[in-house]
This record gives C-alpha cells, sequence and structure tokens, in this order.
C-alpha cells in the first residue's frame, strides 16, 4: 500500500486515546479540556428555522458572521464580516493554516511548550518548528528575535491568552513587542484565543493581532469552551489578503460548517444570558481552579512547582527531578487516574522531560484531592525506582 | 507573502460562486445539488440530552456507527461498526483520502465526467488525474485495463450509482468487472455513494467494494441528499488497513463531527418514519424528473441529447454542437437563470465542451418550463453568434 509521504509524520494521538480512556466512569480524568458537564448550558431548538437543515454558504451564517466581527471590534481588531470564516471548531483553523501556508520543510514559529494538536497538524503538512521558549509573562523577547532575524517562517502560532497547555497570559508590554517584532519582519500571525472569556481576575489583554501595523494575521476563537463543544463551532478572521484562500480551503474540506450548530450559537453570542452564563462559569471554574491549587499545595509542593493560573482550564506543573512524564501514564492509569504528559507540547518532546498539564475543569472537587494524592503516589514511586 | 505550492492549483470553485448567486430568490437555479425545501423533513429536538454537547470520539457516535455497519451488512458490504468513521459531510472523506494518499504528482483514477468538487480536492494536493470515459452503464472496461496496466493509480474514485454529474448507474456486469480489475491490480476503491437512496425505479445495485476480494476500499455516504444537508453528517467505511490512519486525520482535521447532528441522523436511518419520508422524496423527485425531462424534450431536443435518470438529482446534457458552456453562465445568469457548465466535471476542462448538468430538485415545477426556455433560448443565441 503507498500512502502520502506525510502519513510517515502522522502521529498516534495522545489526545484521542486518553480522551478515550477517559470514557471509563471511574477514571479520575485531569488529562484533555472538557468542559464541566454541570455547566453545559440547556439550550432550546424549538424555534429553529426548518431552513437551517438547507446547505449553506461556505463563509457561514451572515448574521454570525456580524456578530463575531462586532464582538472583535470591541476587543479592538478592526474588521469586518466578510472578514470572518466559521469553521468547524477551531482545530479546523489549524488544518486551514497549514494546507495554506505549509509545504514538507516551511519553517513555523511556535511556543515551547505550544498546543500539541496544533504541533501535530503543523508538523503532519512537513512543518519545521522553530520554537521559542515560554516565561511566566510571555516568550522570551530575545530568542524570537533572535529565531526571525536567522529565519523566514510563514508564520508564527501563538496563544497569547491563558495558553494551553502553560496557562500564560502575555502581559501588556510582550504583547506589543511581538507585534512590533513581526511588522518588522513581515511574519504573519496565528493567534489563537479559545480562553479569553475564562478569565478569573480582573485582567484584560487585547489581541496582538489589533497592534499589527502591516503584518498579515488570523484570529480564532471557539464556542467550545463556553457554550458546547458538541456543536463544532468555532471561527477565524483573516487579513484580507488572507481570507479568500482560507475559504476556499474550507470550501474543499467539507463545503460548510454545520448550521444548526453555527443558529445556536447564534441565539447565545453577545446575549443577556450568555453574559450570565459565562459568569456563572466563571465562579465555577474559579471555585475548581481554587480546589486544585489547594489540593495541588498539599501533595505536590515537594515534587512540583507552578503559576497559579488566572484563566483557562489547566495547571501547568514543572517537576523539580525532571523525568519522562509519558512512562507515568500507565501506572497512573492502574490507578483510575490520567493527566496529560508535557512532553508532547514541545516540538522535540525528548528535550522537555518533566512536565505535567492538569486540567482543573472536569473532575468533580470532591474526587479531585483523591486523584491528585493518587497521582503524587505514582510520581513517587517512579522517582523512588530511578534514584534506586 | 510564502504560500505553499498547493495554492498555486487551488481554483476558485465554481459550485460556491454559483451557490452564492443563486441566493437571489428570483434565480432559477439548476446548479447546485440542493433538496427541495418543501422536502426539508420536520425534525425535533426536544429529546437530545444536554450531554451530546459535550465534546465527543473522533471515531464518531458509537450508536450511530453501529447502525451504520448494520445498514451496510444489508447491501451486501462485509463490515463492523469499528470501521465506519463519522465525517463532517462526506466532502470531508475525499480531504481525508487526498491526505492518505495523494503527494504532489500521484497518480489517482477518475470517470469522465466525475464529481468536480473531488476532481478540486485531489488537484489541490496535487494528483494527476487518469481519465476513464463514462459510458451509459459505466466506465470503458478496455480503456480503465489499460489504464491500471501502464500506470500505479494510488486509488481509483467511482460513483457508480447515479453519478454526479452523469447520472449513470453502473450495470450488474460491470460492477462485477470493475471490482475484478481493481483486484487483479491490487488498486484501493473509493466508492463515492450520496445519491444511492434516491431511485427512481426497481433497480438495485450492490456497491462494488461489496464484490472486492483483496484491494482496499473506502465507502462513504451521507444524510445530506436524503434527511439534511445543514447537519453536515456523513460517513465513510474503509478496509481495516486504512481505518487507523483516516481516523488520526479526521482527528486532526476537526476532532470529531458535531454531535448535535449525528444524534439527529441517529433518531431517523432505519426508521419506520425514515422509510416513509424516503418513499415521500422519491415520489417527490420522480414527479420533478418527470416534469423536466417533458420540458426537456420541448426545449431541447434539436439542441441536446440526454439519458432520463433513474437516480439522483441531475440531467446530463450533450449538445449537438459542443460550445464552452462556461461562456453561457453570464447571460443565463442576466436572465435569471443559472445551471452548472460541464467542462470543470473534467480533469481537463477544456478537452470535453458542450455538455450541461441540470438540476431538477430544487426549482419548483410551475417555473421549470420557464427556466429551460430561457436556458434554450441563451444556447441558441450563442449558436447563433457562432455560425455568423
Amino acid at each position: 500500500m503507498a500512502f502520502s509521504e506525510r502519513i510517515d509524520r502522522l502521529k498516534s494521538s495522545l489526545i484521542r486515546e486518553i480522551l478515550a480512556a477517559a470514557q471509563r466512569p471511574e477514571v479520575m480524568s485531569f488529562a484533555g479540556g472538557l468542559p464541566a458537564e454541570p455547566m453545559l448550558p440547556k439550550v432550546d431548538w424549538a424555534q429553529m428555522p426548518t431552513s437551517m437543515g438547507q446547505y449553506g454558504m461556505s463563509e457561514g451564517e451572515p448574521m454570525l458572521r456580524e456578530l463575531i466581527a462586532a464582538q472583535a471590534r470591541e476587543l479592538g481588531i478592526q474588521c469586518e464580516g466578510s472578514q470572518v470564516l466559521i469553521v468547524s471548531g477551531s482545530q479546523q483553523t489549524l488544518d486551514l493554516a497549514s494546507k495554506l501556508f505549509i509545504d514538507p520543510g516551511t519553517e513555523v514559529l511556535v511556543e515551547a511548550p505550544t498546543y500539541l494538536a496544533a504541533l501535530q497538524a503543523f508538523q503532519l503538512f512537513g512543518a519545521h518548528c522553530l520554537e521559542v521558549p515560554q516565561e511566566a509573562d510571555g516568550p522570551e523577547l530575545g530568542v524570537l528575535r533572535q529565531r526571525l532575524e536567522q529565519h523566514k517562517p510563514a508564520f508564527a502560532y501563538l496563544i497569547p491568552t491563558f495558553q494551553n497547555p502553560s496557562a500564560v497570559r502575555y502581559s501588556e508590554a510582550k504583547r506589543e513587542a511581538v507585534a512590533a517584532l513581526l511588522d518588522e519582519f513581515g511574519v504573519t500571525l496565528i493567534e489563537d484565543e479559545p480562553y479569553r472569556e475564562l478569565v478569573f481576575d480582573q485582567g484584560s489583554a487585547t489581541p496582538i493581532v489589533s497592534r499589527l501595523r502591516s503584518a498579515s494575521w488570523i484570529y480564532t476563537g471557539t464556542v467550545s469552551k463556553t457554550l458546547l463543544p458538541g456543536l463544532r463551532v468555532g471561527y477565524l478572521i483573516a487579513s484580507p489578503d488572507l481570507f479568500p484562500y482560507l475559504l476556499r480551503l474550507k470550501q474543499s474540506a467539507d463545503l460548510h460548517t454545520n448550521r444548526i450548530g453555527q443558529w445556536q450559537a447564534l441565539q447565545w453570542l453577545g446575549s443577556q444570558r450568555y453574559n450570565e452564563h459565562l459568569a456563572e462559569l466563571r465562579d465555577f471554574y474559579r471555585l475548581r481552579r481554587d480546589a486544585m491549587q489547594a489540593a495541588l499545595v498539599e501533595y505536590f509542593s515537594d515534587l512540583a512547582t507552578w503559576e497559579t493560573p488566572q484563566g483557562g482550564l489547566f495547571f501547568w506543573l514543572a517537576l523539580r527531578q525532571p523525568l519522562d512524564t509519558r512512562t507515568l501514564l500507565k501506572p497512573a492509569l492502574e490507578q483510575d487516574v490520567v493527566f496529560m504528559p508535557g512532553e508532547p507540547f514541545f516540538s522535540e518532546p525528548d528535550r522537555h522531560p518533566g512536565y505535567l498539564r492538569l486540567n482543573f475543569s472536569h473532575v468533580a472537587p470532591e474526587r479531585l484531592g483523591e486523584g491528585l494524592r493518587r497521582l503524587a503516589g505514582v510520581i513517587r514511586d517512579a522517582l523512588a525506582v530511578e534514584a534506586a
């Protein structure tokens, strides 16, 4: 059987396999990025017109596009509805952008760590990923400049607000500096913001794309983290030079995004009840964040260091004694606990051992402590074996 | 701006642009493949569990996969639910198969004519398409054998039942012969069957994949033509050697297909009310087919030849005096009529002038005659200019 060359680069997906394992009800899952079941809003379909069952436009529903553009303008992004493309979840933005930019060997710039499904999508198309280390307030600017001086990446892929996995939110200063650098070197920015609305403090952060003066850009978001992921409705907004290509790639990929999910999203975005839902969601997740922080202090203080996330869905732990956390997955699953090893969030996994991503949104608080106690035990056992 | 090499192969999409033009209510559209609005079934959402809003499995909903496998077995396809992948409309099958098989220069075998969005997807990834001419009962077997002897295509893409655009249904003999040839040369079959259920006579046709003994295969279908295209729910069934790769490619493309549409499809497929709906749909479309046949006899007998379709949604007209039908699109639109030129359904459009695809499902019968009268006038005018 002769497959395409890219199939050699197709990795088995930890996300998918762990999500599959996490289906067992007895498993306490700190993996995945699943919203909490109790916070999935009840939605009503009775008013949906039958016409939503017909084929639609590849661009997406016109009213939804206008609404998303209006909200983006409130964030400071100068754009029109004509620049908005509704996608089948923001994962599809990664597929479309890969098709637009990546040939085998094309260089792209990513944070280290970065979202692993983005790495997989870029690498599937043959990208060579240039890493820029992530600090607590955003990327190391010196390394970023160096990369841009020495390379000509097709784009920079950044998740500046509550990054998955590190939970880092770029400072205002770094947002400005990154925008200036991308303008200076004429590098396209792909800014991925699934977690913007899941914020637990009063901090805000204007998107980097709104600070660009000349560079091209794609900004992508989703309703998956705040409404219902099962709808598979995300969006991208692109600078006018990129939009027509992305639209045609979208049409070739799946004609258009399902209209029933688009209709439902339109009922919520910008509405009073959506704002109330977001407020409840933040309160709910803040409590879970606090519960995990307390449990981590209890069980992990001697094992790892971490920053308390101010938004998003994850804690990012750095083990004091690094070991390959992928080796912990099997013993953890035997204890009915599952987490996400840190290595796959780097383009060169073996060079970055010793990180764990822990989701705090999904496990019920009453089981949280027990789960983390078991996980800490698994790590202690592994360290003891290493020391022996 | 440095785009990927494949963007040079990204064609503007006639489908998309014509669908956009056809949104104007005054336009009589014989383009597209839109189901008739009055036949979109009323669907009920009240019983859908909230959990359908959560993330799901990349494979699709387990019960839907089992149901589709059971129905495929009734068609003679030996398969299990584990071989079924739910996709975001069967267009996505073309994207996934392209990723699995096609590098720049990879040869693939297609019918001439064939589905234009398939051609676009394959060519976007760099395929070189080998054409096999379509006859009234299926492909020219001599040419098919010759192609297989002289080339080693990565797959054969066939639409054996009421092909879009030609409406051809392969005979039993040709189905057997094609399966034997693909087995003999070890070439993978992609069998695309969106129109199987839209049949107007008593004829049936067992899928070609069910006749294969050794070749690998992908069979793909959809609920778009019989239930609601706006759900964007299709499926593929693959031989076990191909399935794991297609699953990972699906996960990288958009994580999973929207669950709300999957849930709705599950309420219908195989049910009594679905069978009743299908019977009504066939009666409805048969009447429209007959109405178009009568109007074509009235206005096109001296202009074109055609076979009366026994299923599907299209008439395929061959002009008695071939001309580039793409040049007719603008004058037709000025008369508020739109159709699909035949050239884009061939991998080498300029070598195949003189065909038109006319959809009979969408235009109301009372406007059908007027639309075809205008279209015939546009063709007569063009022929008169050519003759002058």
